[in-house]
């Protein structure tokens, strides 16, 4: 087969670093369309990539006969009308999460991911393409570690990004639906089970202007799972020391810990400030490698006709899940699945 | 003044390194009497020690003239007595926790506590006489880290005592009361706050026994604190890595984690398991100077008239906690303090 | 300009590794020939890799039009002469170390390069393109750690490895030209400076194969440098935990490490070994990224017009220092350059 | 038998711990006696630390009655002296290296010792009784990492201690004797040999002030020992992130690391310098366990009759092979031994 035709929708820093990751790093794929409402952007980013089709409009670029499958990396609330227009366009889709910014959009999405089942879709859940979430993934699905007992994950934004997430505030949908969507995704996927209670706090500890969102700038949760699995996770936005996600499954027989000493590089400096090491600044950073491999797998779908692992109903589940936790936050109630 | 005199009962393990650290590690404290009910135990560790004073009944030891102070690490049920019966007859006192068993036993504790004001009380909460645990409070103390966010600790026991602690699950209490209580005041210790609301699961994933106690053999709890503060503790009895306390504390400008990654001492093994380091094999490797530490304290306040800086009242919420805890647990509710 | 278009020879571990980088992870280059004495594995990878011009002679391959650019990963033996040759051929060129196996062929090869300043020369130094050794090389370059005081590397192949290395023992011209050349390579790069003297040590302390070669299973240097720096190699082939490359450069201000505790990934491990972490497999696994990117450089030279970094004058110097290390480890002595 | 009674000689910042120790953390002892040439000093410790006691004259002191052994921690140039008189005068003897500061000192210390097969003669290398340090060489001698291949030891001074370094120069002896002589005494241990060869260098990388001692601010070296093993030593005076002393015992079936990455005590940071650990700020704080230990070991020798593990001669090699280091260093040649 020849090689996989993408184009791709959104330039903001994700979407940028997809095209570039597209453009030369993913064999058997090539860019051949970029997508976004900026003409400015488009131009620049689509000269320095070497990308002659260029589209301000969705609907025109999935027309266009020289893609053979889309990238979504446009903001959340076009997910679901350009998932499923880009379907019935006949494109394979990867989109990046979330499915839809409410239950009805996700059953949407899912809807119409099921009206195409001869193409691949492929939602971004990009950690599970990470070197060491997938190494500890294949120890657990081995039983290395036994029984799953608890799931811990920690997603923290750097602090020093906070005046853009106070930006972001009105739009993210708040911090369940925004980070830790990741670490629902995570906790599934680790425990193979779904979750049944949950209990969830936090607060605005440094900027009260999330209040207004009914959000907080850190903020926890602790679930039950159906087959008993305790499931914690913490998110949060001021983290001094820089972007820092880590996540820790206790089994009966062992524990893996990922990432559990944040790190940047292999580089450990010693000085003043003592025995260091320097965090990753941000996400494109950290998953480098896992926003590589995701689409690597996606393209991998593509040409082998496999299905991918991560499948649009485990994006549907992970937003519902998210919105019960968030409810569980504003209503400080126990609240049950 | 003198050397404070000291009698100590109870000769279990914790008990025995009680005597050891008092015969030969205070400056300023000299062992003169120990009290076991089984004589033959009491006799060996007597001569051992050099102790001439030996008694098997602790109402006896307590009448003895060359007695100042006593130090209880008898079984708990019967703390409540000992302490009350020994400041009535005018000695110090130093007990491990628990206070008592029940709330009524904890109060009428308080009681005879703050009957006798000229007396020295001090509950064993021996984790605030670590060095990193009071090093880490100390930069908590002065602000370093900011307003606290998150309270996370985490208190295993290894998977191969889990024998013992199978035979002591009936008069344990569980294991809110037996482990998590430590945990309980490094909460309130560190956030100068108290808990209003808390969520509780857990179960027996490895073994049922604990489950005719209404207890797990790994379980948790999510609590909400009056200033904001969130808190979570985890307590295992199932560690295969060894005994392993860690605690994490994360503020709005800093984190610090204590024994993160446990560690038995500062060697480092490369071999065929990899890069690794042994764990504490109990408390009383992990926390050996701090039970040498807590008892200075104890001779040290006695000696210049000092009040511990652990009061009875603490002993008695420590316990209040861990009970609501137990309660959330049982009923699978969130409760309210 | 157009896609650069490569040749690689020899398949090899490490030449079929670079042969998969070059058709599926280099933006801008296409493999277009591959080149090896065994028709069997030629074409294995020929057709896995979807490459049309296969040859097993070396020398018609670089009178292929269609190739631009040679990437050397044969025998050491044959280096010096099909660097030569593709020059000679108008084709720039990649060679993995060494530049030839005696201080005349690495002149040789130095003439050969200079005799075509149009073409890119670059020889596989390729921790210099690890990204923790380029971060760390960043900050010494930048003055963060003042002045180099002790540069101190090791270099260690795993135990399970040892009947390979034995095998090839007879050709590898034994550690210090086999293995610490690299170190060598990152001792210069560091201090940027050139040994002075040098005492070698070392002996065969679980395997006495080596000794025939006058050789050691483990062997040390200790050189003085020119400006000063103390520069200290170890290099070993009986790690029982891995392949493990760790650096070490201290200076009057700051020390900066690499990859001073191996570790394959970020996933820690607690069972009943401790908490430990495993180490890379092979050098393939632990320089994955930086076979990726030195070739990238390479590409990249070969687009802009660069020169890179890495000189062939580097590849001489290195190799002398090698040998000069070897003689003091053989002869016993303290020698001087 | 009673109470090993203790006169100490010296109240530096050493002389002033050990004391405190004596007096109040070693069982069986107790510090009786205290001597020191300024009267000031002498007073405000012996009335701190309840000693009646008090002498300007060392020789007056080791006539006292109540004093069973002494400990000295005078300035080196008194120990032989000091060491002769007090075993003369039938105390047992307890000195902090060096046993002297020439060749023939040692010797002198050395027959005074073999004088007195009756009394305890003891010298501080405190690292040997580090819990750390002895784990590992309980390993070693386990044969748990095998036959040793390298002995590597760094032992650094904080910077921030430069001037009084540069003041002590005249005195020190060079690092070689001045804190080298720890790790040879431990490179011995370790390996169970005497060294054969020794190649030394270093310089002053960042204080010129060491050059008119012929010493350098750093230093290293490489020696090579009679049973095989590779020894290397680098010792600085300018380390930015505190007091650092670390050794790795690489074996033919695992490698051992003390101390590798350095640690105030078990609390990480995570700030805006990155995940973080403080290191010791000085030898007393590092050493803080095993200076108490070494001198629990002394008196219990002398209460058991057995016989220290450190030798006096371990003493007398240990300042022989630092001397010929310095030396090495001096002249830049190899030396054998």
């Amino acid at each position: 087969m020849n090689s996989v035709r993408i184009g791709s929708v959104g330039l903001g820093r994700l979407g940028i670093r997809h095209a570039e990751n597209i453009a030369g790093k993913i064999e058997g794929a090539s860019l051949t369309a970029l997508c976004d409402v900026d003409p400015a952007k488009l131009e620049e980013a689509a000269r320095r990539l070497g990308v002659s089709r260029r589209f301000t409009s969705f609907d025109e670029m999935i027309r266009c006969d020289e893609v053979d499958a889309v990238v979504i990396v446009s903001p959340s609330a076009l997910h679901t009308g350009q998932i499923a227009a880009a379907l019935a366009a006949g494109k394979h889709v990867f989109s990046e999460k979330p499915l839809g910014v409410t239950a009805a959009e996700c059953g949407e999405a899912e809807k119409a991911v099921q009206a195409h089942p001869d193409l691949v879709f492929m939602l971004g859940f990009m950690r599970r393409f990470d070197e060491s979430y997938r190494y500890a993934h294949d120890k657990v699905a081995a039983g290395v570690i036994g029984k799953p007992v608890l799931f811990r994950s920690n997603s923290q934004d750097p602090e020093k990004f906070i005046d853009g997430a106070i930006a972001f505030a009105p739009q993210s949908g708040g911090q369940f639906l925004d980070m830790a969507v990741h670490d629902i995704d995570l906790a599934r996927w680790f425990t193979g089970s779904e979750p049944e209670s949950v209990y969830a706090i936090g607060g605005c500890y440094a900027h009260p202007e999330f209040a207004r969102y009914q959000d907080g700038d850190n903020v926890s949760c602790l679930l039950k799972f159906k087959n008993g699995a305790m499931v914690f996770l913490f998110a949060g936005r001021t983290a001094p020391h820089g972007y820092n996600v880590e996540t820790e499954i206790i089994g009966t027989k062992g524990t893996l810990r990922i990432a559990s000493v944040p790190q940047k590089n292999m580089v450990e400096i010693l000085d003043s400030h003592g025995v260091r090491r320097e965090c990753s600044e941000n996400f494109l950073e950290r998953f480098e490698t896992a926003y590589v491999n995701e689409v690597r797998e996606f393209v991998d779908c593509i040409v082998t006709g496999r299905r991918p692992e991560v499948t649009v109903h485990d994006g549907t589940r992970v937003s519902e899940i998210a919105y019960v936790c968030k409810s569980a936050f504003e209503q400080g109630k126990l609240l049950f699945f």
